[in-house]
Parts: C-alpha cells; structure tokens; sequence
C-alpha cells in the first residue's frame, strides 16, 4: 500500500438518547469516509453520557444494539473502524468500557477494555470514581491494517500510564489511538500534553478523539480531539465544538524519524526492562 | 525541614578555558547560594566544550582538578551541589560523560554517567555520535536531602527515555535533574516536551540545566534551562543567555497533586512490570 493513509476522527456531540446517538455517529462516519478516510475513530463513551450513574442504563452486551450498527457501519463504507468506547455489559453482568474494532468487511476484529480507571479527587474542581460502576480490562489490543501498519488501543485515563504506551511501542504499533473524554480541569492542563509525549517518546502517531463540548451535561468534555505525528507535532486539531479531524499518517516519515533519533533501539534493555505479564481476561 | 526549598540552575556559558570554566562555576555557585538555594545544579559538560573530540582532551579523574573545586564550593556555601557533567576517565582509561553530586560537607555522595549516549543523525541538521568517543553508565542515582525529599539524575539524552524515569519514580524521588545540552533542532521542538511529560508522568519536579547558547561553539546549545512541576506547568526558565534559575521545590504541593491524581498508586502492576537489572559498575 502507499505509505500514506487518511484517518478521521469525530468530535460527536453525545445526547441523552442512545438511538439518536448511535445514527448521528454512523452519519458522521459515512461523511468521513466519503472524503476517502479509510480509518474512522468514534470517541469514548459515545452512545451514552459519561457518568457512573448512566452506564448501567445505557449497557449493552457486544453483540447488540451498538456494536451491529457499526459493523454494518465499517461495512457499507468499507473502512477500519474504532468505535470508541461504550458501557459493555459482560455475561456475568459486570461492566466495562468498552472499544470495538471492525474491519472493511464489517467483521469485529477486537475489543479494548479501558484498563485504568478513571478515579480522582480535585476538590471544588473535578470529582469522579468510574471504579464505582465499572471493571477494569486486562489487555492491550492492537489490530493490523497492512503488514507495516499497526495500530494500538487504550481509552482516556489510561494515556497518563506511560508504560502501557511503551508496551504498545514494544509490540510494534505505528499508531496509538486513545478516544478519551478529559474535563475542564484536567483538559486544558495536560490532554495535549499527553498525547504529544506519548507520540514522541514512542515515535508513533498518537490520537486523541473526545465528545464534544455540551454545557449541559452533568461531565463537560474538553473536546480537542488532537493529532500528533512521530515528531511530536500537532498535524490536526479542533476546538470544543462537533467537528471531524481529518490527519494524514505517513509511514515513510515514521520510519524518517526512527532512522534520524533511533531511541527506540538505543533503550537500555541490560539495565531495564519492561514486560507485559499474561492474564486471564 | 520545612516543605519548600529553594534551588537553583546555573545556566554557565562554557569556554575552552577549563580553570576558566571551573572558577567562574564556582563564582557562580556562590552567587546563588548567597540568595539562599540550598541546592545548586550545573548543566552537562560545564568545564569543557561540548564534542567528541574535546572530550580525551579535557577528561580528568575522579578526584580531580574540577571535583576537588566542586567539593570546595558545596562545603564553603554549605548546599547540596550537583555538578552538573564533565568528562570522566576512569581508571582504566574509558572516558564517561559523568555528574558528581556533593553534600553541605563537601563530601561525593555519588555519580552517574550517562546511561544513554547520543547518537543521532538529522541530514543537514544535526549528526553527532557521542559513543565514538564515551563508554555508558549502567546505574541509576538517587540522594537523599532530607527522609522525604530524594532526588534522581540522569543526563540529556538519557531524558528521551520515559522507563528510565518511570524507575526513578519507583525508587521514590520527588525532583529528577537533567544536565543536558539540547541543541537548535532538537531543543526548540522536544526539550520543554519532555521536561513537562517526565515531570506530569512521574508527578515529580523535574529540572533540565543546559549550558548557555554560544554562537561560537562547535556545538550550539539551546539553552532554556526550565524547571517544572508535579503539575506539568512550568515554574522557572530562562532562554539563551548565561542566567540562574531559581525554583522552590514544595513537597506539600507534591503530595496534593498525587493525591488528587493518584495514577502513580494506580499503576497496573498486575498488567505490566518495570524493573532494574542488578548490574556492575
């Protein structure tokens, strides 16, 4: 394949209403592959609001409701889709946030379980224990688009692990993608932040997609769904608002910086090493 | 002790001069010790230019001319004081890019040499192969100031490395320094970038202590000698010229931010493992 490779991803407004959440996400996805997007990103938590008192509402098992629709979503456009996240509820009734992975032939090639929970505690500012309602995955999950494109899989909270992101470097990804709903606090002090020193200090693309701002909604995204190149360079970016960030990723400028800074060959596996340790899912 | 104390980053201008370079550290030293910093860092290779064919010329021993100035200084300004780096040659000849560390007794409380050398090649950039000329150092180093303020070291390129600091985090540091010469590629795209990412990672304070810009040079530093803190906001730099950056290092403040965002408690050790090899010296 050509080293260049058009993703999108969707900044969507999340409503009450899973149904109408669920058609404008798939309206959205057809309009960014129609401009030739063959990777499209939905954001965390985007058939429901973000909230412990809603997913046990809005939880679905995979397969259901959610997770057809954007199988046959990924089909009818042809393209690789990430559905961001959903509230999953297993068959043991536990819940889950959950990321789906479909192929252009509409086939679920994986699913990501956000393996850190989100619980802080800044008074007056920003309070949230998702450990409340939900479990923890186990498992990175990567998929393959072409022999040389490897993409790897975490949500939100879990971009401020750096470890899980070198474990996603170590298993050969060329892209991470975090759909991820920051807040206001936390936001505009450390999303861009993040996602820029996981793409540098990994020499990936990273993306970042969150839901788009609603002033209404018990938790106010951040928005700024984000871009970054294996520079460490924003390359696409929006503001609060619903709006599809369209980004290049060039393979051959990827392999251009590993040859140019190779730190990634120079770590010093005889005085440290990281490992990844098998679990049960 | 109380909870803040004041340190301070001497942004040195380096001549070809090594007593030149020597004494006017140590003028400087003095200088900020007087404002009442209690811990003062020089920047990487602060008695000799910076490049590996000065680097057989200007090498010394430990002890030697430049250590036994440094040991003067911290035991005549009573301060923690940390040298920054300079050439080493160890006993059997191999040359290290090494930082000594003293106490306000003027004792050598460690050293480190730099674990990863730099070895990089931008076309019409910047090429530089530091190994042709510098064997690396195989330990971490950690010193205490007081029972709950421990400090961690490491030396510019050794900063590209989030395991490395993820270690020193393990071991329980609060402040992690980085002498280092960033030049003017890499300096005004990455060097700000990971000082705040180690710093946010970690939630520790971080330092990056450059030499001052020489126009001159073989080599051009960028300078920008930064202080950050566990919040990722940067508290104190300066940009090109020779200057002192102070900071005040506030371990309440440390432990508020940890407690606000516990993701250093909330690591999934039982997904991953980071860990030290036991090597030789």
């Amino acid at each position: 394949m050509s080293s260049k490779f058009k993703i999108a991803l969707i900044q969507l407004l999340v409503s009450s209403s899973k149904a109408k959440n669920i058609s404008h996400a798939c309206e959205l996805i057809s309009k960014a592959a129609s401009t030739g997007a063959k990777l499209v990103v939905l954001p965390e938590c985007f058939n429901s609001p973000y909230g412990v008192k809603y997913f046990p509402e809005y939880a679905e098992t995979i397969p259901g409701e959610t997770t057809n629709a954007l199988k046959n979503c990924a089909k009818q456009n042809q393209i690789f889709l990430v559905g961001g996240s959903i509230p999953e509820r297993d068959e043991s009734g536990k819940l889950f946030n959950t990321s789906t992975i479909y192929n252009p032939h509409g086939e679920l090639i994986g699913i990501f379980r956000k393996m850190h929970l989100f619980d802080i505690d800044i008074p007056g500012k920003i309070t949230f224990k998702e450990s409340d309602a939900l479990a923890p995955g186990n498992q990175l999950t990567t998929f393959d688009i072409s022999d040389d494109f490897r993409v790897g899989l975490a949500i939100c909270y879990d971009v401020r692990f750096p470890l899980l992101a070198s474990l996603y470097s170590k298993r050969g990804c060329h892209l991470l993608l975090y759909p991820g709903a920051f807040n206001m606090t936390t936001g505009p002090a450390h999303w861009e932040l993040l996602l820029r020193s996981r793409a540098l200090d990994n020499q990936m693309y990273v993306a970042g997609v969150s839901p788009a701002h609603d002033e209404n909604a018990d938790y106010k995204a951040w928005g700024h769904t984000t871009l970054v190149d294996t520079w460490g360079t924003i390359i696409g970016k929006c503001e609060m608002n619903e709006e599809i960030v369209y980004g290049e990723i060039d393979l051959e400028h990827l392999k251009t910086v590993r040859k140019q800074l190779p730190y990634l060959s120079q770590q010093r596996h005889d005085v440290y090493t990281l490992e990844e340790k098998k679990l049960e899912k």
